[in-house]
This record gives C-alpha cells, structure tokens and sequence, in this order.
C-alpha cells in the first residue's frame, strides 16, 4: 500500500470541510493587472463607506438629531478625505521605495529598529481582528435593514458568517482573483448607481426624505469641538484598509510599483468620491442614525423606493464588499502572523504553512478572537468603532515615520549611488527632501489623528486598545528574549563539542503481547544493544497472561513487570528508568514503545496514549530518548478482523 | 538537578488551579462507619427533596392552581414514597449479594450480559451528567429566591459553580469523609427543624399562608390520569441518588454489607420523612409554583418569617446539599467511564488516572456536558426534569431484572454451597424465591415508572434521553467492536512469529546547529548504524550557515539539505524517507529529532513541533520510526542566558 493512498484515506471530516490537501506546485504565482488588483485590494477600504458616514451621524446625535448638527457631517467628511488624500500621497511614495512590499512592519523594521516594527505590527494585528468584527457586524447589519425580522438572531448571523469565511479560508483561495472582481465592481456599481440617481433626483428636486426610521436617542449635549473631533475621528474609519496595497506590491504585474501606485491612485479616488458622496446624500435625505437600520439601507430605499429590487441590490453589494474586506484580513493576519514569527516575536509555529498551503494557525486564532469580539459586542458596528482604526493610524504613522528616515538615508547617497539594504535598494534622488517631507507631513497628520482618537474615544473603548497594544508588544519582547535565551544556552560558540560513544540501553514497554509487540522487539534487535521489555501491571489480571504470551510468542529477552496498583503509567516507567541511570551514568536510556496508526480520525483517537505518557513524564528526563514505533493498522485489516467469527480472541482487547 | 526537582518546577498555572500532584500512596484507603456514610452517599438522594414537590406542583398547575387541584400532591407523593420503600427493600439484597459493589452497570454485566450492561451504563452516565445540571440548577434557583437580584445572572452563576466543583475535583478530594458531613447534617437539621416548627404551628392553627408569589401562570387543562402520571413521574426525581449506596459499599467499615445496609435503611426513612414533609407543608402554606422563587424557600420564610436568620439558613443549607449532590456524579461518572473502558466500551484513556490520581478526563467531559446543558436549559429546573430520571429508573429496572437473574442462580445451589462468580460469591440462600420475588416487584415498578415517564414526558424532552440512550449504546458497541478487530488484527495465533535483525538507516533533523544537535548526533553514532543528518531548507538564506555550522562544530557524518520553497516542513522528510525506502526495502528508517523540554508551561508550547511533524506526516509511513530525544533546558540557565550581554549570538534564534 503506497503511503500516498494512505493519506487519501485518513481524515475524512477534514477533508469534506478543507478539502483535499494541496500539493506545493499550486500555491499561486500568478500576477494580476491594476483592474484585478483594484478589486483584490480595494474591498477593505472601500466597505469602510458602508459605516464611516452612519458612525459620524451616531457621534453628531449626541448634541440632536436637528439638520444643522448632523449637517456638520459634511465639512466632517471633507476633512476627512483630505486627511485620506494626503495618506495617500505619502504611501504611493511607500509603493516605490519597497517594492517587494512595503507594509508597515517591514518599513518599520528596516528603518527605525526592532521596537517600532513591534508596535507596528501589534496594531495591525489588533487592527485585523477589529477589521473582521466590524465589517461582519457591518455586513450583518445591512442583511437586517432589509430584513427586519432576521434583528434577533444579529450575533449568530455574524459568528455563522465568520465561520464560513473561515472554513474557505482553511481550505485555501485557490481561485484566481478574477472572482474577487465580482463582489467589488458589483458594490462600486451599485453604489455609484444609487449616488448618481440620488444626485439627479436631488437636481430636479424630486428626492424624497426618508421616513420610518427607528431613529437613536436624539442627545442634548452642546456641539463642542471634543465632539467634533470624535465624530471626525470615528469617520476616519474610512481610511482602514488604504495601507492594503502596499502590503501586496509584489502581486501585481511588473512594472509592479508603477501597477500598484496607479491601482492606489484609482482607489483612493473611489473612496473620496464615495464617501463623500454618501455623505452628502445621507444629509439630502435626512439619514438618521439607527439601530436596526444602516444608512445606506436608508439612502437606498430613499432613491429607489421601498421595495425596489435596485434597493436590494445596494444591500446585497454593501453585504458582499463588506464580507470581501474580512476575507482581506485572512490572508493579512496569518501573512504577518508568520512574519514575525520568523523574526521570533510570535510562537514559531506560526511560520509553517498547514495542507493546504495557508497558515492555519493564524486563521484560527484571527476567527477566534473576532468571534469573542462580536460576541461580547453583540455584533454592534458602534460598539466595535471606537476600538477600531487607532491601530491603523498608529501603523500608519510608524510607517511615514520609517519613510522619513528612509528618505533621509537616501539624502546621504551619491547621484547615481545605489546601495542594498535589508528589505530594498535604496537607489539616489534628487527629490528626497520633498518626499521626506511629505512622509513626515503625513505622519504628524495620522499620529495627531491617533492622538484625538485614544483621547476622544478612551473612556467608549479605546483604552482597551491602548492597554492591549502595549501588552502585546510586551509579549512579543518576551517571546523573542525567550528564543534569543535559548539560543544562548543552546549556543556551541566557546564550548568544546566531543562528540563520544556512549553505552545504550534499551527498553521496550510492551503492555500485550501481539504483532505490535513483534515490530518493537524486531526494531530493538536490530538496533544490536542490550535490550529487554517492561510491562507497567496496571491491570493484575494480566501479569500471567503477558508472561505467558511472551515466552510463548517471542521467546528471547527478559521481561520485567512494574506494579501499579492504582493503574498509574508514566510513574512505575520513570521510577524504574531513574534506577536504571544510576546503575550506567552518563549512558542513554532508549524506551521504545508502540504507537498504533489508524486510517481514520475517530478511531486514531481511541488509541492515543504514547504522546501523553511521553510528554508527561519522560521528555523531562536527562538522557532518556523516547522512540515511538508506528504500527498501521488500515481499515481493510479491520474489516477483515470484523468478520473473523471464531470467538479465540474474545475478551482479549489491545490495550492501547 | 534531580528529575523530582524538575516535575516541581514545571507547570505553574497548573499548579496553581489543580495543585501539586499527588503520590500513588496518598490515595485513599480508609473506610468510613454509617455516619460519615450517610452523608456522604445521601447527599444525591436527599437533596432531591429540593425540586421533588414542586415539579409535582408545576405539572398539577397546568389543570390551575386551587387548592384541591394542588392538594393531590399528597396522595401523589405518597405513592412515590411507596415505590421509595420498595426500591429501598430491593436494594439492600443487592448491598448484601455484592459486598464488593453492587452498582447497576457490574449486576448488569454479571448476569444479564454485555447489552443490558452497556443500557444501564449508557443510562448511568446521562443521569450523572443530568443530576449535575438538575442540582446546580436547583441550588442557584435555592440563592436566587433569597436574593432575586441575581436572577438575571442565574445562567452565568450557575457555570461558575460548575467550574469550581470541576476544579476541585481535578485537584482531588483528599480530604476525609467528615467535611462532606457538615453540609448533609446541616440541611439534615435545618429542614427537620423547619418541618417540625411548621408542624407545630400548624397544630396550633397559626401557620399563615404563603404571600407575595409570582406564581406561574395558571393552566385550564382538566385533571386527566395522564396528567397524574406526569405528575407522579416528575416527583418520582426524588428516587434519584438511592443507588449511590449500592455503588460505594466497599467504603464502608466491616461489616461492610451490614453497615452499608443500615444507612440505606436511615437514608430511605429521612428521605421519605423529608419529601412527605415538604408536600404537606408545601400543600398547608398554599405553596405555589413559581419561576422565581423555590417552594423550600417559600416554606421557609413562612415559617420563620421573611428576613429571618433561620430563613436564610434553610436556603443556604438547600443550596449546599444540592452541591454536594453535584458533587457525588463527579465521583460516580468518572469511575463508571473508566469500568466501560477498561471493558473496551469507551476509549481507554478514561481508565488512566491523572497527577492527582483522579480519572481527568471523565470530569472535564462530565463538567463541558452538564454546561452545554445548562446553557441550552437556561439553568430551569423544571425544563432539565424531563430529561431526568428515566435513566435512573431504567437503570433500577435493569439492576434489579439482574438480581431475579442473580436469585435463580442461588436457587440452583445446593443448601451451604458457595460458588465463586464473576463479580461476587454465591451463596446458598434459602429464601432466595421470596427475594427474586421482591427483586422482580421492584423491576416491574421501576420499569412501569420509567415507561410512564417516557411516555408522559416525550415531548416535553424525555424524547431526547429516549434518542441518547440507544445512540450511546451503539457508540460503545462501536468502540468495543474496534478495539475487538484490533485485537484480531494484532492476534499471532497461528501467525509464524520470525524476529530477524533488519538493516537500520538513521536519519537526524537538523534544523541548527548547536548543543541540541549534538545531543542528537551523540546519540545516533552510539547506536553504531548508519546514520547521516537531514536540514530541511524552509529559509534558504540559512542554508549556507547551517552547512558552515555543521563542517566547524560537528565535523563528521554527511548533512544533506532538503530544499522546501513553501516553508512546509513534512512533506519534503516524507518524499526523503520514500527514496530512502525505495533503495533499502524491508529496512527500517530510524528518524531521530530533537524535542526542547522547557520547565514552564508557556515556554514549552513556544517549542512544540515534533508531535506536529510527527503525527502528520511519519506516523502513516510503515517501517519508520521516529525518535524524539528530549533537551532540557532549565529555568536557570535561561536566567544564565539572559544576562549575557554580549551580542555574538544576536539574531541566531533557535528555531525548533
């Protein structure tokens, strides 16, 4: 039996939910052109429009919900997209300079040292989570605004949705990026759609206000410029996911850096004009804030009508980019998962890729925690927004950050001077005064914007992210000062390595006598040193019928049997081992013991001991090395034994 | 450093929650007289009285809650007192003809077989699982009647009094006897006491009526027999936990049969005391059914008085016996999971006992089970009852159907002969008709109780023990029946058995290298086979220094690199080891690695990858063994580590 159809056969569960596993030839090296490249990258920032106007609105309301108050959400989002334009500018700057990627982390690391790097990538990390929280509740949050009875069952809609997103992303995306085209284009067309019928209504003065809206609590605060600041900074949520691009440089087709500063340029055009836009409609049609409605259900059914299928249509668009920009953040949050696992900030495991080619681990753990955070928001986009985007913001002011002293080591070159660096060339240019200048321009802009974020936003939930950025940088300086440690005590740097034989002396443990036992004790011959087995008598019973058998069927070598009247194992074996090293210091002792293979999960399960026995008594033994001996048993020999109906074996049960 | 040192140091948090692991010796081994008996096995039964009389109440209130309506408690908790005496006689002829325990699953076993035994166990396991969920529910509704402002909060206090007993009981209950009596005795006193004063007042004609209920809403539905026997049914939960005594009789002092006896005898009498009391009093005060308040509370603050300290101690003492009866299944369920195991009934893990000498792993499933439960029941009594108690009286039936078995047996011996059976000695009895006559009664009872509850309460949720059951059954009979061709599978009868020395290639990972590696290569030239060493290139940079490495340090042996582009580990081993095959058939590839052992928990999962590789990729190719020789690094010299400040060994991390 080839091992090949082996592993066809075993986990039959996995493989109807993740698939067959994929062979490494499959992960994708294909490029795509700006147009691809604008729907795999735009879906995050894009389906910010969805919430970023709505979340202005809920701030303004605090002061009441007249047309003057929530009217300032305009010079609101202007400020906003100018903020957004000037981002913009600085991070196409980004896109040349690294352009075999360029996210904040990577700049961070090469350009201003080991604890930027962390703390970028501890708010994005952060950031991601909230990315997935926020746009499901968002997504969920628009399927019930057009179906008002689907309200109850918010929390459950959005952990189902995020569990699919999951499971496809265990899988593996093997799809091209043409199908990430379809939910894109679908919502920047609906959109731009119901803008510009909006729009044409509103010139012909025929756009209706909206009505039957369950309005929020109308507040009776004053307009103070604190909450100016916080509805401007709970909008700036629209500039989440504008730093995607430069994370994904090397995906686009060569001129890369020019494909994605161009793909760049278009998306941030789109954002303006629809956030913008949207902004401007909600204040036409008199958009309230609203718990069981969203603004753009609003401003839909405003421009269509009630009912309409195109109203449908925005809400199903809204749905899909929505859902689009939390898949975005499955491939970001594994990606950068594994990278600094690499540098050994996070648990090396984190770096190897699963099956089916994706960093399982990392996409578990992004599920998980997202699942916690709408659970305990009740999956509630205004609860999860004040946490949200100050992630961003801080990464992209440590990003412009690194730029300023990027540009700053380009201003040292010759004209005409390239020179390597750790993640890019850094090639001469005249103009590295004006870029340095618009970089560092645009991190005071996002650092001053992270500021009034943590200020205006601290006691409604950012100081959750204030405290947990923090923490885990803390952690990662702790995981990395513990891999660096045992590097150290690992290290032969100074120490003289003799490398002498050693005496050996094998162990078999043998709980039955069968053809397991046979394979142990064929392997321990083999290997030509002094060997004997030792059953641990957990069960009394048995001592005789061991005995027996050995003598009978192997016949050679000492058995030797360890009581354990209170049917303890790992005890008796480290006990006796431990005699053992006393009477031969400084030798191996070599346990063997068997370990019983089976084709399907459930039954694996069933025989499942070695490792615990191993992990909790053995592997902290000096000198004593653990050899596990696999035995298959595949299920056609189970069928077969299935239907053996001579009763000579009954009563007898393998006892692992 | 000695290895006990070691097992000391590791696992902090563990310790911490489940305390240091006991030693083999500390198991219990005394045995307790009738007193401390009492309370320890009567906790399951007497803390029934808790919920018994009201749930006979809730079922009548459907036909309206007037006096004569309720009144009928009476005469029905009079009959379920009779069905009590009876079970009662039956039982203590199985204390006598089991000294060595009598409970249900082994009677079963030893004379009707494996099917009835599997039922009766499958029974079993539901009810322990039920009587947590029941009690804890109960003893939170006991608290929440005293203080309604937990109300709210009844869910989430009653998962964390689950999580407490689960705790304890992982860190094992070493504690004697004499502390479970204080709570036993407690509610013993308290509720006599409150039965007697209410008695008193009564005869004086001053016991006022209950006031201030919210009581349940009244139903219109006419007093059917069927309703009746919902009724009865729903009383018959205060039979639950009669059998606890059966089950334990070797913890009593010689004469052990004769002592355990005599509290069954004291248990049954104080329980049909205290359950005949309840009802009347209950039925005397107007005691309503109600979703807010218990009817021992309600009874308690109308005897003593709302606020009264005596009102208080009778919910508290409610509340504690309830505890305890939760208690007891974290005794019996994993007891009984580890006989069906080591029958080969459930996966054997169960039959292993854990650092503190307590069968772990039944109480983690029994604990998850009862809080899947109480969530999905929202900690309501009244809604878990239904599932309640038809186990246990199919599991009395089947009891006592094996002790009119057990009878005939006797029947058949000569006067003064004995016969040793499977599980106990049979003795010639000369009465043995009267007593499989008495044994036949109680089944026939307890089979027609059990029919009626599952026909009374099938879609209120007995349909779901109805399901369960049966589906346990067969899952049992499934593991058995795998375990059994396994068995078949491994059997060398009749199979030649021909041990000869086989040729051994030895294969060692390297991933580094440093003083882990010489461990490994220290190792593998010992064994005096052919051996060379394999690094798996998932970070090509570090090809070239991994090579330098091995020439300057280890000096000997042949390094072969493995490319892996993709960053996978197993899969580039796999291909290498079915090359290796391919020129050496019927060797075997010894595959050696390296396994970090850390000292603390978070570290030690920092470095887990060899189980990983292991079980994914080695363990379902035949003839490869793999050896796991551990490194352990201590604390110590991590700190030792830590402090050397000079950066030669800076950005060398170790990356297992």
């Amino acid at each position: 039996m080839s091992t090949s159809t082996n592993s066809r056969e075993k986990f039959s569960v996995r493989k109807l939910l993740f698939g067959e596993p994929l062979r490494t030839e499959a992960l994708p090296h294909q490029t795509v052109n700006k147009r691809i490249g604008l729907a795999i990258f735009a879906s995050d920032a894009l389906s910010s429009t969805a919430y970023a106007t709505e979340e202005i609105l809920i701030i303004l309301a605090l002061a009441g919900t007249g047309a003057a108050t929530l009217g300032l959400s305009i010079p609101i989002a202007i400020a906003i997209s100018i903020l957004l334009i000037i981002v913009t500018i600085s991070y196409r700057q980004t896109i040349y300079a690294y352009p075999n990627g360029g996210g904040a982390y990577i700049v961070a690391r090469d350009n201003l040292g080991e604890l930027p790097a962390q703390i970028a990538g501890a708010s994005l990390l952060t950031d991601y989570i909230l990315t997935v929280a926020v746009s499901v509740s968002s997504g969920v949050a628009q399927i019930v605004s057009g179906f008002p009875e689907l309200l109850p069952y918010r929390v459950e809609l959005a952990i189902l949705v995020i569990a699919i997103i999951t499971i496809v992303n265990l899988r593996g995306v093997r799809e091209s990026g043409r199908i990430f085209a379809v939910p894109t284009y679908f919502f920047v067309g609906t959109m731009l759609l119901t803008l510009a019928v909006g729009f044409v209504r509103y010139l012909l003065g025929d756009l209706p206000t909206v009505v039957n809206v369950e309005a929020v609590h109308s507040g009776t605060q004053t307009v103070t410029l604190f909450l100016i600041l916080r509805a401007f900074s709970s909008g700036s949520a629209a500039l989440t996911g504008i730093e995607a691009i430069s994370n994904g440089i090397t995906a686009f087709k060569e001129p890369r850096s020019h494909n994605a500063a161009v793909t760049l340029v278009w998306m941030s055009t789109l954002l303006v004009i629809m956030f913008l836009g949207i902004t401007f409609m909600a204040h036409q049609i008199g958009a309230l804030p609203s718990e069981t409605e969203t603004v753009i259900s609003q401003i839909g059914r405003t421009v269509y009508g009630e009912g309409s299928p195109l109203y449908l249509a925005v809400l199903a668009g809204t749905a899909l980019i929505l859902l689009m920009a939390a898949n975005t953040s499955y491939a970001d949050f594994p990606r950068l998962a594994a990278l600094a696992a690499s540098d050994g900030f996070l648990p090396r495991q984190l770096t190897y890729r699963g099956g089916r080619l994706v960093f399982s681990w990392g996409i578990v753990g992004l599920a998980a925690f997202a699942s916690l955070l709408v659970i305990v928001m009740n999956a509630r986009t205004t609860a999860l927004i004040p946490l949200y985007a100050i992630g961003v913001f801080l990464s992209f002011t440590i990003s412009q950050t690194g730029m300023v002293v990027h540009m700053r080591r380009i201003g040292k070159l010759k004209p005409g001077e390239s020179v390597q660096g750790h993640d890019t060339v850094l090639h001469y240019d005249a103009h590295w005064r004006t870029k340095m200048f618009i970089s560092g321009f645009g991190a005071v802009c996002t650092g001053i914007v992270a500021l009034v974020f943590a200020v205006t936003k601290f006691t409604s939930g950012a100081w959750v992210v204030v405290v947990l950025i923090p923490s885990l940088v803390y952690i990662f300086s702790r995981i990395h000062d513990h891999y660096r440690d045992v590097a150290r005590a690992l290290s032969l740097q100074g120490v003289p390595v003799d490398i002498e034989k050693r005496p050996i002396q094998t162990i078999i443990l043998v709980d039955d006598v069968h053809a397991e036992t046979v394979r142990l004790v064929n392997f321990a011959k083999s290997l030509d040193h002094p060997w004997h087995a030792v059953h641990v008598a957990t069960n009394p019973d048995k001592i005789e019928i061991v005995r027996e058998k050995w003598r009978k069927r192997i016949g050679e070598g000492e058995l030797v049997i360890l009581p354990s009247p209170y049917r303890l194992l790992a005890e008796p074996i480290r006990h006796y081992i431990e005699q053992i090293q006393e009477q031969q210091p400084g030798g191996f002792v070599h346990v063997i013991m068997g370990h019983l293979a089976m084709d399907t999960y459930w039954e694996q399960i069933l025989h499942q001991n070695t490792a615990v026995i191993f992990n909790l008594a053995l592997s902290r033994m000096d000198n004593v090395v653990v050899t596990s001996v696999p035995y298959q048993i595949h299920r056609d020999e189970l069928r077969r034994a299935h239907h053996v109906k001579n009763g000579a074996h009954n009563g007898t049960v393998a006892q692992r």
